[in-house]
Formats: C-alpha cells, sequence, structure tokens
C-alpha cells in the first residue's frame, strides 16, 4: 500500500474546467440525513449555470425516483426526475434492458415497486405481503414451487419475515430464476446517528442459504453505471465521482475509471483517507462539496 | 488433496472393541425427518447391552432436550435426558459455565428459551415476542440502548422480523455484549425433501451488520464437544463420532481428535465422500449405522 497521502484539491477553477459530469452521492454529500449541507445549494446552482452536468445517485432502495424529487424539492433544491439514479430504478432498468418477461418476486418497500411498475415488470410480495404465517407447525412447512416467477428482487423491507425469506429462498433455487439485489449496504444511519440494518443483511441471509451471490445493482457495482451510460452518456476522462465512502463511492468510481473525489461531510475522516490500510484511494479528496464553489465564482 | 479413498469399514467387532463411547448426529443417522432408520433400534440396544456409551447430538436449537426425549419416545427408542446434547442446551451451558448475570436478548423458539430457564438464565424476546411495528416509519425508528442485555442469543426463530434484527443488532453493539449462535446450518429439510432457511441465514444477516462472527455453539465447533466433556467425560481415543454430513459431523470430530464415522442414510453420498475435491475425511465409512449390530451379534 502506498505511503504517499491522497491530495487535498486545491486548483478547484481547474479542476472545475477539467470535468463536464459530477456524479454525486446524495447522503453525506449534498444532506445529513435531512438536513442540506451548508453552500451546497449555491455550488449546484453555479455548477449549472457553468453548464456543467450533475447526476445524484443512491443506493436507497426504499424511495423510487419521484419520492428523491420529493426530497430535493422539500431541500429547496431543483433537481429533475432524470437527474437521480436509485439502486431500485437500476433493478428495474437492468430488469427492462435484458427483456425480462416474466414475474418478479419481491422484498423491498414502495420505491421499488413503484420502479419496477413503471418498466412494466410484474410482481408478487412486496413489503405489503400478507405476513400470517400460514404453516401450523414450521416442522411442516414449505414452499411450493411457482414457475411464473422469473427473478427474486431484493431490497430494503422493513417487513421482512421468515416465510418471506423462505419463499424467496425457494424462488431462487428454479432453473433460470434470478437473484437480484438493489445493493449490499450492511447498515444505514437512522436518527441520533444510530445505525439500522441495511439491504445486505437480508441479501447475506438469502446468499448463505443458496450459497451463490445475488447480482448486486447499486455501487460498487458497475450495473448503476451502466444504467447512468445508457441514459446520459459520459465521457470518463471528464467525468467525476463524489461521494462520502470509500468501499461504495469511490471504489464505483475507480470501477468505472472515473475521476473521484471523496468529501468529508460524510462518513469517510480525513484520518482513515490517509491510514497506510486504507487501500481504496480516491484522486483528490476536500473537506466539503461546498469548496467547488471557489472554482465557480473566480476566486 | 489425497486421492486415497475413504476405506469402508469393515471388521465390526474389532472396531467396536476398540470404542467405548459412541457420539452420534440424529437426523440422517438415528432417524430420516419422522422415520427410524431400520436396524437402528435394535442396534443400539445391543451397544447399550455391550456396555457402551452413546450420547446424541444436533445442531436443531428448536427443540429442548426434553422435547428430544419425547421424540425419541415417539419412535421406540428409550433415551435419558442426559444423553441429549442439542445446540440450545450448549447456548444454555455456556451461559452458565461463564456465570452469565445479566439479560439475554433471544431470537429463537421454545426450546431454547426452555434451556435457557433451566439453567437460570433471565431473557427477554423469543419467538413469541410481540411483533407489531412499532415505528410509525422506519426513518424515524431505532431501538434504544438497553444495559440489562449483556447477550444476544440468536436460534431458529419462525418469527424473525426487521424488528427483532434491529434490536439484536442495537444490543451486540454494547460494550461487553455478547453475541451467541445456537449454530449456523445455512438449510434444513423440511418436508417432502425441500430445505428451508436455517438458523445460519438469521446469524448471517446479524454478522454482516455487526461486521463480526458469532460465537457458534453447534457443530463443527467446540463448544459442543465441551458441553458433552463436561457432562460425560471420554476418551477421545476411544470416542467416535458418528454422523451424516462432511462439514459439521465429521469436521466436529477431526477437531475433537475423535475417530469418525460417516453413514450413508443422510445428505452425503458415496461420490461427494470419495470425490477428490473433499477435504474433510473420516476414518471409515459405512452405509447404515446399522451395520454396527453385525459386530455385536457375534457374526
Amino acid at each position: 500500500m502506498s505511503a504517499t497521502p491522497v491530495p487535498q484539491l486545491g486548483d478547484f477553477k481547474a479542476y472545475i474546467a477539467s470535468i463536464d459530469t459530477f456524479i454525486l452521492d446524495c447522503d453525506g454529500v449534498i444532506w445529513q440525513a435531512d438536513k442540506l449541507i451548508p453552500g451546497v445549494k449555491e455550488t449546484l446552482q453555479a455548477l449549472k449555470q457553468a453548464g456543467k452536468r450533475v447526476v445524484f445517485l443512491t443506493n436507497n432502495s426504499s424511495k423510487s425516483r419521484a419520492m428523491y424529487v420529493a426530497k430535493f424539492t422539500s431541500l429547496g433544491l431543483d433537481v429533475s426526475v432524470n437527474d437521480i439514479f436509485g439502486s431500485s430504478f437500476a433493478a428495474a432498468d437492468y430488469l427492462r434492458q435484458i427483456k425480462f418477461d416474466k414475474k418478479a418476486y419481491v422484498l423491498g418497500a414502495q420505491g421499488l415497486l413503484d420502479e419496477l411498475t413503471s418498466v412494466g415488470v410484474q410482481y408478487v410480495g412486496g413489503y405489503k405481503e400478507d405476513t400470517v404465517n400460514p404453516w401450523t407447525s414450521i416442522d411442516q412447512g414449505y414452499v411450493e414451487d411457482n414457475p411464473e416467477i422469473g427473478a427474486v428482487v431484493v431490497g430494503f423491507d422493513p417487513a421482512i419475515n421468515y416465510f418471506k425469506l423462505a419463499r424467496a429462498y425457494t424462488y431462487i433455487q428454479q432453473p433460470g430464476c434470478l437473484f437480484i439485489a438493489t445493493n449490499h449496504d450492511s447498515t444505514f444511519p437512522a436518527k441520533g446517528g444510530r445505525l439500522l440494518p441495511g439491504t445486505g443483511t437480508i441479501v447475506s441471509a438469502l446468499e448463505v442459504a443458496h450459497g451463490s451471490n445475488a447480482l448486486v445493482m447499486g455501487k460498487p457495482s458497475h450495473f448503476m453505471l451502466d444504467c447512468v451510460k445508457t441514459a446520459i452518456g459520459y465521457d470518463p476522462a471528464r467525468t467525476v465521482m463524489v461521494g462520502d465512502r470509500l468501499d461504495t463511492d469511490i471504489q464505483f468510481g475507480l470501477n468505472g475509471n472515473l475521476h473521484t473525489l471523496l468529501v468529508l461531510t460524510g462518513v469517510t475522516s480525513l484520518e482513515t483517507l490517509q491510514s497506510t490500510s486504507n487501500a481504496i484511494r480516491p484522486e483528490f479528496y476536500t473537506p466539503s462539496f461546498a469548496d467547488l464553489h471557489a472554482g465557480l465564482r473566480g476566486d
């Protein structure tokens, strides 16, 4: 591992001139939970005025793109639905691209269901699925095969239970059935800085039972970048991935041969970034994404 | 990996003379689901008459030892509660041995709750825990710390849900809190030869969230053998582990420096056993445990 520290971004003006497309993670870059990070709104406005393309990427699978527009709007940010890429949208877009024509069995919240509906994928399950125990005894229970199911799609499902896991596991074993996960985040931040178990915990439960890994759509896998590529196109040499996490955001940017910029307004500290045990190294870091405003004002 | 095939047990009489203690897995050795394997009852009776010690080991965490006595009795087998070692008993016995004096938070069925009660461990949770969503929105939800909880004990829980996972994950993070799993079996056999997700799937979900592994009590870890050692004592040189699974039973015997005997009445086929890709090699194999009867009749 290199002992050379990751350099701090200095010449904002030259940097911004070298970039056409900014791909931004949301939580820890734009906002922290429900609080906008100071100066980010003005920076986004200035980037737009300078003719830059700005798109937003999130692994959160519980919200659809339309739900994200509502969140951006509530924070005073003017963002189009076409500029938002979530892991639920990526999963739906993947099924659309492969012309999936069977039914999906879904563990997931409304956002995932909405995205599947928007691309015409029929599904059963979802967070509202009847959760009454259909078995009088667990020793007697099993799930019937369902040849109509051609994919199990796993997102964050706050109504997860054993019977849903059993159904998902049974269908995954059917010949040719796809096993798709929106993302594999092990935790997510809840109120008060607490963490709660993330989608990755549900995905792992099924991976352990099945003995093989899900096709993961979210960062750091390439599917979400494929999704952005299909939608807007971009020149990797003039595109930067901006994020607060090394193992998702920065790894995602490195996987896509993009420029990479770490901000310190989220989970990664400067100490963690510069630790000799950290192998995931962005091109530059800067304390906040709002620092780029300096390069847009002609400072 | 050795290409020498595992030898089939031939001289039953000399073999039995060399063994004092037989440690037997149950499902796939004694019975298949609810059906006794032919000849096993007579073999067990003859072993007892020959003065051999026979004990029974199972990773199934949903039944207590008392529940297992009932199952043995229903199949016409006369077995004492002291001869049965389950992963729930091992978990309770471990807490007893370390003089655990806080409360346990339990994901598990009645068998685990009974075993904890039998050693005086106080607990909250269990499969009957209120499963109503206490949160109006997942975005608002989190679990309060509970300093009374000193261990999270995870067994098979058919009533697992997200809120129980969230509670378990929160408590595991408390300083000094133990993270104990009865077993890590990824699946278990349900009716009609179908598999269902096992305790290992629930344990893995929490391991992924927490970023570290549970202390696993069941086979192949050493805790269950410690449990047997404490209860009955044995000379490893004159003890055999008999089982139908390579990765749990046989590995468990090898870990304890016991003799190992694989039977083919359960999950492992002769082809799998003798495959060059199989690294877990018992000392001998025999088609059925009932074959040993030949060595007890003076054949």
